[in-house]
């Protein structure tokens, strides 16, 4: 089997699940038991520790991480109790037009609410326009949210000029870094964000388990209310061998191998768009993660790829894991200046740790037959738009 | 070393770990990935299999079940998403003194928000009021939240009387049966409850996860925004391996197994408070968990008890495990009408699945020894108040 679907990226490393095992069943007190007791000091222990490696990568100070439950709470949390600290000055916040679920949809569920919410365009390489950004902060914003890196096409945004435009405004900047996460440099402290979403499910580590930083000073009102645990910022027990398997999943990724999955991604990249006719490169050529390849292939319906590639025992996705049950067209294409044919003939290709070049040139041959046995028997024919 | 601590409730089975681990590194897709793809039907499948499990143990259809990330998030929302989808009928919620911190404290948040909000009395043993709770229902009550057990005193509420004295008034009811669960029977189907709040970590099983049910016909708005998964009630992946430890950490505890437990409090109880002089039980005698004893010992500091017998090896609580970091008295032990000293020289016994009848009759010499030789150099003398 040939993975390169979201399970290419999510398979647990088995290095993360020997780090978390001790914590299941050895040290299972909870870290905010009693003095005096070991098992509880151990627990302790290794929140502090797994604290201090994260904030260290992340280069940020250990007050400033929270563990969540998930990037999905860590977004949540972010809109949610920063807009709600900050209810006296304004109403309005900015999101871009193709975030991933948790920050979009907290964003309509604010908007229910009564907040402003304005959407972002993006160019037809998925880049925020930052003119747009600077035309539409207010003297009621309180909050812009630009993710790090798309969910689907993988194009990376400027979170420099972001945040740049943002402080001018005295307008806090919140990233889902969720795509981004140890993919790329993460400069938290040098770069102008207040909170940043960041998971490890995408990098081999841990499901049930997540961060949002929350630089010093940021307002945010408590969003998941209970027990004072996370300097009195997020209730509920530590989930300890979760938040060990993230700083292990983190840890273990390196530059070298962030490099070598690029160069995978590239063979899928050069060689499909320019071995197979009628294809369109979704997102930026370079501007994008390491892990992610996402490609149009007009006149060809994605799901009857998938199917014939499954065959094959090759795994891709035609969405995102939200919307796969569904039909709708995915927002992110359709933002990027797709439509509905564009994006159903979409074929995203994520990748992982134990992704190999030798099976992106194996998928590269097999998604050449497959496209054209199913061209020359497609209804959807080629200028028949 | 003898745990009646947390830690007693919460090491993790190794049943439940063996019932985990495949779904840790062999089926590592999500539950929501694409068909045709067997790790992410394998995902799905242990899913549903989980959910048909707990629904049967629960008395409740599958789609009454949402997984969360544990009992804290489960109320949080259940208050506040219920309170939301009844904004137009009322803003004014009930709930009872002694509450466990993710109600009480998510009650306390809608305070700040402007709803109303009635923390009803308790009796000496900790039984709620019904007089109270039907004098406090209004035409603008939207919600009462009690609790099926309490978490440091053990108090069963009879959820029966208070259910139909809340539906009596239309008025929705949510109990937190964290410290409940499986532990005494759910019969949650024929019970007059609309939202249970459930957690495996208190039966041996995984921290991280929750579930919370939602009767058919409640009306809830969706707490946590993103992705569509559980029902479109709840944003987030699912986290497998948890979610399957849930339902295999229910599935172990047995009608037996309570009863033996029963019998390690009574023990526990029976003979501190006839052996030891000067002690108070707190909670009732006999309507409470199986699993729960809590002494107050006067003229003694709870915490000179827990470190004296830590140094015998036997670990035991003063308070919650979320305030044990500071020096609040339990409101618990002060709902029931106890005041500071009472609270501090108060010691909780949590039993489990590994505690033996001998561990509390070694327990019992311990604390008789102990009791006697604080008493003896405590600055707090008998009649002295």
């Amino acid at each position: 089997m040939i993975y390169m679907d979201n399970a290419a990226a999510t398979r647990l490393d088995e290095r993360v699940w020997e780090a978390m095992r001790p914590y299941f069943l050895d040290s299972y007190a909870v870290a905010t038991s009693e003095f005096g007791h070991s098992m509880g000091l151990d627990a302790r222990e290794a929140l502090g520790n797994a604290r201090t490696e994260l904030a260290q990568r992340l280069g940020i100070m250990e007050k400033e991480l929270v563990f969540t439950s998930g990037d999905t709470e860590s977004s949540n949390m972010a809109l949610k109790g920063v807009v709600r600290a900050q209810e006296n000055k304004g109403k309005h916040i900015v999101v871009s037009a193709i975030e991933d679920f948790p920050v979009l949809n907290s964003a309509k569920a604010l908007e229910r609410r009564g907040y402003k919410v304005t959407y972002l365009p993006v160019d037809a390489e998925g880049v925020l326009d930052l003119e747009a950004l600077r035309s539409a902060l207010t003297k009621e914003t309180v909050l812009v949210s630009v993710q790090q890196a798309n969910q689907e096409i993988g194009t990376l945004q400027d979170l420099k000029a972001i945040g740049d435009i943002a402080h001018d405004k005295d307008v806090l900047f919140h990233t889902d870094a969720t795509h981004a996460f140890a993919r790329v440099p993460m400069d938290y402290e040098k770069l102008p964000v207040d909170l940043v979403t960041i998971s490890p499910h995408t990098i081999h580590g841990p499901k049930g388990v997540g961060g949002l930083v929350v630089k010093e000073g940021t307002p945010i009102s408590k969003w998941m209310d209970g027990g004072f645990q996370e300097s009195n910022l997020r209730a509920g027990l530590e989930n300890i061998p979760g938040i060990v398997g993230f700083a292990k999943a983190s840890e273990l990724v390196t530059e070298e191998e962030n490099e070598r999955i690029r160069k995978i991604r590239d063979v899928l990249i050069d060689r499909l768009t320019k071995e197979v006719e009628d294809t369109t490169l979704n997102g930026h050529r370079t501007r994008r993660v390491p892990q992610n390849a996402n490609i149009t292939y007009h006149y060809v319906e994605g799901e009857s790829i998938t199917l014939h590639l499954d065959m094959r025992e090759i795994e891709v996705s035609t969405g995102s894991a939200c919307f796969s049950r569904s039909l709708e067209a995915s927002h992110v294409i359709m933002g990027i200046g797709g439509d509905h044919e564009r994006a159903h003939g979409s074929i995203r290709y994520s990748l992982g740790r134990f992704n190999r070049i030798e099976e992106a040139q194996e998928v590269v041959e097999a998604m050449k037959d497959i496209v054209k046995r199913l061209r020359d028997i497609s209804p959807l024919k080629r200028g028949g738009k």
